[in-house]
């Protein structure tokens, strides 16, 4: 009599296996990927898997229920425990008897795929840094003596062949009390250097524990901090959270940062503390809301500016104040939690950051190109991520090129008359009718435009938001208000009544308060010229790598960044933002900092790919380059005018 | 016409090199050890050679100072600067030219051998863990941009072969400002893990940094510490020191710390960190008596009792308090002095803990075994380390093996009614008189025995010290004054007149008081069980491991620890204390425990060495061996009259 044949669904994996072999050893056997912790105890049931009975001819088997050996009192013990769906069983548990189909679901499967929710629904596989693994440990024998730790070290190579791992202070003082408590039982957590394979232990419970893995990604900027806890075996965003980062009081923008450092002693210490503490609180409200014990995140993935990465690792950031700004590192990095600072979070946990691509062009420009894949992209592709500073980056499948450029506040609702950060009552859209060169509106936090009934009575104005003054500057100008350089008209020039004087120039009112509660919102001459100022730096920056790359031509746009998400496309070309292209090729990529920041936390070949990809990647230093500034000047301009734009002549 | 024959002496290494080869660089090919710390700049000297010219008749070659290139810019610069003694050359700098002969002095071999200041004149091989390198490091350039610590390691993987380096943040924290300053040059302290050959960068200084580096051997106690500062280019020890551990505050012996950390919350960690404290302000004023700089001190090793080293880590010690005695970790360990919590020296410099032999037996025995050898010895030796635990091993080259026995604490002094430590004005020697059964003895601090013109005028008694009170109740035996039971005979029954009454037993006055200043010294009855309880325990654990041997006789007794190397061997056969044995095979080994330090620190095939015997040494547990119990009974008596012993009856 043959040996039974098993065939797995759905990775199609198949074999014949000696009878009586259990489901988990022949998943293993065939190189079917099928999960376990308890190392087939029948404890974790991450092993579950849906035997199908009846006639295959596909496959030329048949098989009942007799094909498995019946169901046992550890299933049954499983079962009145936890519980296990109709038609599953433990697949440590279940042999086989005869030929069989066994069904993996995505549940049991180690490397699960999680779509993301991105346009182009890429998937991403999990495959995360840190394992659990569930072992007993045999006690101590006082005639042959054996440390805790060597007598697991052991057990954690017999049964799960873990070699070479490296244990710190904290973990060995924690295991003697972990394993008492668990009578011998417990589960480690080991993460895995995905460069060299090196092991840590970084994680014990006692028993076998099943609450759960999770991971952080964090994108650290210099004016928000955001976090998102991640479940490690599904992928799954579970909670996410901001903050303010509270090194602002020490300098708004990055370069006053630089500054404090350099004229305070211990300035830079100081930053470092004030945002491991914010994080640290970040942390434990961002485990509170998600239920789950901070012990629990075992996994940081931190992406952020080089100055950032340096005050947060605790390196003096003056050297990237000047040129040749020099990094400390350059490199990706794991270090301890414990050794950065934190303290929410257990003391072994790591915190994994992704390499930087220049002294100006960070990790979070990495993340972004990590998440957007310009490298894999047959068209030419141009992205931005606009913050304080804008990180571009230009190319395809043969290139890739990066810079920084300097664009300043304004975009972020700074430096704006009326500006504001974009939070409730900010005014975020625009439209100017040609005729009557009256503006309507809309608020964040308001569905309705501003010429709707209800508005009035509902909203109130508070200011204008970086998205705001984009499409009011964009609109002015293709309402005639505006002229290419930028200059606002007289109310004779423009023929229109919402043009106010402001000492020598003039203003456009954009919305007349309506009591004492309110302020006018008008966009002023100087508004224009702070945007002006930014729009040519992002502009400059892409023009510049577009030039290295040899083309003055742009196939696909990917505005990235919490700003970048909000621009509406057809304006920022209006104003020249953004070089010309078919606007259908303009996306809009959501925070793809935060995006590559949890596909490095959920897999090992995420992080390989964007530390293979960094030291190609060609490096333009903006604040050097002569034809920055020339670009720069040149894009100074309103290009514009209503002619270019089908679009709008359409509304 | 041939290529120039090389010839190094005394290593006797040779072969032909093409002509204009630098010294260094055909010593390196030859295979010959010679050092250079700044990579053949001509900056360290560290690679100096005495060529010898003449006729070398043995070798069939002539040599003349043509042999070599004239002596350099770079050579003067040099012996200008720092000075090189007549005939020298730096071989980095001096070019063979024709057949030569080349001495390399020790000072310029890396692995020089060091004698050993013992009865056997081993020698230790120098092979420190940590190497300097001296590296000059490319600017940065914005244009292809990569961090200090990139630029660092290419250097470092280019000139000295370096791979897969570990760098921690305190060290990444320095690098940039340490480049700053030496304009590009550093020199490195690279650590190398002796097990797995991995690098970690411990050390930077700018420039080229030739103040030597230094590491610490320390003997961590329960009563006392000591530690030795040792140049790790010579092994040389500077400076000694030693303390009392502040931690007696929490229990005068191991099972009372036990206690308190079971009986107090946060009792271990309060115990951790005193003893870190102390140990802190140790090595800042043994740096500070050896005219170095904390931060040259580069590596520290550890021995210590196993529960000693629970506390050093930071691990509960209470396991250690019961059965099975398990330790949290019996291995060998590398940590940093920063994982500790050591301040003072660099946060980077690494602490290396001998390994544990059983929850009983310590790396201070394990140390004791690397320094006295019993597994290469060819007689069956006994090694006593005599301290409140003594650590006994017995064993030769087929077999060793080990236990700790509980001596309590009268062997120092302790619980003895006149007792004090070894300290000056305490009475180490005794005689007594066979007729007139009156007592001569020397004290500490005084070269006079007691009955010497200008003993009396000069010396104050103040107690007597362990080795005092075994030679005096050996004496008292060998006098007749004492009976095979311990009991202190009436002055009727022993015709002595210092016999003195004590309730209803008796004391022998040692010492009467010749004034207010001072007391009467008696042996009292209690005295005499005190250390009988204490000599039973020594020779209980003797016994057991020669029992597990298999033979009853020794042939080479070792007496080792600060205590151990002051007992005479006579007396403490007399009591019974270690088993007969010929009195000229025993030995004292002084601080062997501190001696072993000493070697793991100097030389990384010594921490091989005794981390693949210990797991082969046989390890007894005296608590719970019935056996022992039984010894220690039958060890109660006093056994020996004089007849025994031929050199007593000479003196």
């Amino acid at each position: 009599m043959s040996q039974p044949l098993v065939i797995f669904t759905p990775s199609g994996k198949r074999g014949r296996i000696p009878r009586g072999t259990s489901i988990l050893q022949a998943a293993r056997h065939l190189g079917c990927d099928l999960d376990s912790v308890c190392g087939g105890r029948g404890i974790c049931s991450r092993c579950q898997v849906t035997p199908s009975f009846g006639e295959f001819p596909k496959h030329g088997i048949s098989s009942t229920e007799m094909s498995l050996s019946p169901w046992n009192e550890t299933e049954e013990r499983y079962h009145r425990l936890r519980g296990l769906e109709p038609g599953r069983r433990l697949g440590c548990q279940a042999q086989i008897i005869d030929d069989v189909v066994v069904d993996v679901p995505a549940c049991s499967q180690l490397h699960q795929q999680v779509v993301r929710k991105s346009l182009d629904e890429r998937t991403l596989v999990m495959d995360p840094a840190v394992r659990l693994h569930y072992v007993e440990v045999p006690e101590p024998d006082m005639h042959h003596p054996n440390g805790d730790l060597e007598r697991l070290l052991i057990a954690l190579k017999e049964e799960w062949k873990v070699e070479e791992l490296d244990v710190d202070l904290p973990i060995l003082r924690a295991l003697p009390k972990t394993l008492h408590d668990g009578r011998g039982s417990l589960t480690v957590a080991i993460h895995q250097d995905h460069r060299d394979l090196q092991n840590r232990l970084i994680g014990l419970w006692p028993g076998y524990f099943d609450e759960g893995l999770y991971g952080l990604a964090i994108d650290l900027g210099s004016t928000t901090i955001a976090a998102h806890i991640c479940c490690l075996t599904s992928g799954k965003v579970v909670t996410s959270s901001g903050i303010m980062n509270p090194q602002i009081r020490f300098g708004e923008d990055l370069m006053s940062r630089v500054s404090y450092a350099m004229m305070n002693k211990g300035g830079s210490a100081q930053m470092t503390q004030t945002v491991i503490e914010a994080l640290d609180e970040l942390f434990l409200s961002l485990a509170k809301a998600a239920y789950i014990r901070p012990d629990q995140i075992c996994e940081l993935v931190v992406v952020c500016n080089p100055i950032m990465h340096h005050l947060l690792l605790g390196l003096d950031p003056s050297p990237l104040g000047v040129a040749p700004f020099a990094l400390a590192s350059a490199q990706s990095m794991t270090v301890s939690a414990r050794e950065i600072g934190l303290t929410s979070l257990a003391a072994s946990s790591c915190v994994y950051l992704l390499p930087s691509i220049a002294g100006h062009v960070g990790a979070d420009c990495a993340s972004v190109i990590l998440s957007e894949q310009p490298h894999k992209s047959n068209k030419r592709t141009l992205i931005v991520d606009v913050g304080t500073n804008a990180e571009i980056v230009f190319g395809d499948k043969s290139r890739v090129l990066a810079c920084s450029s300097p664009t300043g506040p304004a975009f972020e609702g700074a430096q704006i008359s009326s500006g504001q950060r974009a939070a409730p009552g900010a005014i975020e859209r625009v439209r100017i009718d040609n005729r009557s060169k009256t503006a309507r509106f809309k608020v964040i936090g308001c569905d309705l435009w501003s010429d709707m009934d209800g508005f009035a009575d509902t909203t109130k104005v508070t200011g204008i938001c970086g998205s705001g003054i984009i499409e009011a500057i964009a609109e002015m100008r293709l309402a005639g208000l505006v002229d290419k350089s930028g200059l606002i008209g007289s109310p004779q020039q423009t023929g229109c009544d919402h043009i106010v004087p402001d000492g020598r120039v003039f203003s456009y009112r954009l919305y007349e308060s309506r009591g004492p509660g309110e302020a006018n919102i008008d966009v002023t001459q100087s508004d224009i010229r702070a945007v002006q100022l930014a729009k040519s730096a992002l502009y400059a920056g892409a023009r510049l790598l577009m030039d290295e790359y040899g083309t003055d031509s742009v196939e696909r746009i990917v505005l990235a960044g919490a700003f970048g998400s909000h621009i509406s496309p057809l304006h920022a070309m209006v104003l020249g933002m953004i070089p010309d292209c078919p606007l259908e090729q303009v996306i809009s990529a959501g925070n793809a900092a935060g995006s590559g920041a949890r596909m490095a936390l959920c897999s090992m070949a995420a992080r390989r790919e964007i530390e293979a990809l960094v030291p190609s990647i060609e490096k333009i230093e903006t604040a050097v380059e002569p034809k920055f500034q020339e670009h720069f000047v040149n894009a100074n301009a309103l290009p514009h005018a209503i002619d270019g734009f089908p679009e709008l002549t359409k509304r």
